[in-house]
């Protein structure tokens, strides 16, 4: 069976039309955002509005829950859509929700979005205090029962500290190397390093703050900066995660930008003069256009076996490690998870 | 494999004594009960606070989920515990947490507590009006998903009405026939006949309100009710739902009867006299007394496979039509399970 195409991370404003566009685009598997700001109780309320979409397009989409979901996709032709957290307040302050979430279906959660949390830092604040004391068992419980640890919006030393705490290894869905464009979202060699040294994922975004021109960013920037990062964290420890945030109104980057955390207006990567979402690169626009990026791939000199891992063969593999019990992935042979 | 002991009911105040007390019992699967008055948030406690008893106690009790999980019991020597709510006020007024409360494991849900819910009408009020609007939607979604419906607790009305709505087979998981001994949460014969028509499942309680003579309720008078009672509804229709309440203080039956409803006292099927739990009969006091009830039976003049059937071959074969999706049922013919 061909190699999957896996997105490391979309937030869209889903519809049928974005999900025919994901099969247009053959896009096998994604991880999507669920909740930024949401408690518990509200991030119930997104899983129910995806149990309708599920319901309601059957022939398209279904939620994914373990890697053999992947190839389920590929084997029926749809998407499975595996959820996120961008923040942990989907756990409130209750260790025992990261269970309960992850029996829902929660494969992914981040430590932190910008600001300080309960668990970490995150890389919008002044200072990092690297993980509390809440956030080392949370990483336990998470570990144990496979939901991944994603560091995307955290700070560097909360960022080391969770890839040294955390049993198994663990992702940065959706950033870009702050070598290539320096911007609080982007992670320093040092994390990119550490990050592969122990078995994680990195997924390339495509929002244009993290992309070295913005919206203007050329195609072959952006995909020989992959060739370059995969040689320093090795091949196999990174991917897409294309952030792609199709069709939302500009209130809602407002929302992730400010929850219910400020009063006041932040910009966060945006500005008074565009305080919106920015143009995605007109190379990548949505769904249909990842054949793009893995043009662009061949061109930096990639051959076809590593445009494949980046474009899915790694996530997945990342998934069959990272999903299941602890004991079941110890079973498996752990050992090899940090190669 | 040996047909498994299964118990359609239970409430203890939960420990290892217990648990250990199930496996001496050789009881293969239970149904307990997780919430009665709690909303959704607090549902979601009680959960978590089993799934600290499953990383607890992994050799003596695990989730069940599917009906083959009552066969893992049997296979590996534990008991396998199937969630389920007395009242529906752990879906609050939402529709859509049905499948997310299934999702989490729960596989009975009473539509009614003795008094009307959003759904029906409980065995307590003076006038029941039956199904309410959007019980007939909330039955036709717990059809879908595969949580049955429990109307212990339901009136007359309600009741039969859930059994005729119902797409798929429903449950009284703990009461006895009003015919043997009279109360308001005995069912007469047109709801047992009714029941055993649809292919529902009866199970018969050892809650001595529910016994004739009380607490002191011979063996044999219960064990001759059961033999009467299955030839009338039918033998594949009956088994045991204890609705033991084992070790609980009485603070919490009085927390079963008035929860947030009422700011008075209600005794329920108690009195001003005798307002906490009733001693049980002495033949059955725990877990470790099945074997009571199978001796019972048979010198009841039922045959070795009756008493097997009575004492969870039935639930086995209801758990098995009952817990998957609808669409999966409707697949492996449906058309059987009313026979």
């Amino acid at each position: 069976m061909k190699t999957p195409l896996i997105d490391g991370l979309q937030y869209a404003n889903w519809s049928e039309k974005i999900f025919r566009q994901m099969r247009d685009g053959g896009l096998d598997a994604v991880h999507v955002t669920i909740a930024y700001h949401e408690n518990f109780r509200e991030t119930v309320l997104n899983i129910e509005q995806w149990n309708r979409w599920f319901e309601q397009f059957p022939d398209l989409i279904f939620q994914g829950r373990t890697a053999g979901d992947v190839r389920l996709a590929q084997e029926s032709g749809r998407t499975a859509i595996f959820f996120g957290s961008q923040n942990p307040s989907c756990m409130e302050d209750d260790i025992g929700l990261v269970e309960v979430l992850h029996t829902l279906g929660l494969r992914f959660m981040q430590l932190t979005y910008n600001n300080q949390s309960l668990l970490a830092t995150g890389c919008y604040e002044d200072d990092d205090t690297g993980l509390t004391r809440m956030g080392r068992e949370v990483v336990a419980e998470m570990n144990r029962v496979g939901l991944v640890v994603d560091m995307s919006h955290s700070g560097e030393r909360s960022t080391l500290e969770a890839i040294e705490h955390s049993s198994r290894p663990i992702a940065i869905t959706h950033a870009n190397p702050a070598s290539w464009h320096k911007a609080l979202r982007n992670k320093p060699d040092t994390v990119l390093k550490a990050l592969g040294e122990s078995g994680g994922m990195f997924g390339f975004s495509l929002y244009p703050h993290h992309l070295k021109g913005g919206s203007a960013c050329p195609l072959q920037s952006f995909c020989d900066m992959i060739a370059r990062t995969a040689e320093m964290m090795g091949i196999d420890h990174v991917g897409i995660g294309t952030d792609l945030c199709q069709d939302q109104p500009d209130s809602v980057v407002e929302w992730m930008r400010i929850g219910r955390w400020t009063k006041k207006i932040d910009y966060g990567e945006g500005s008074a003069a565009a305080p919106g979402f920015p143009q995605m690169p007109d190379w990548f626009s949505g769904n249909r256009h990842f054949s793009n990026i893995a043009a662009g791939l061949k061109a930096a000199g990639m051959d076809e076996d590593d445009v494949a891992a980046v474009m899915g063969g790694n996530w997945r593999r990342f998934f069959e490690k990272s999903f299941g019990a602890e004991a079941e992935w110890k079973m498996a042979g752990a050992a090899g998870a940090g190669a």
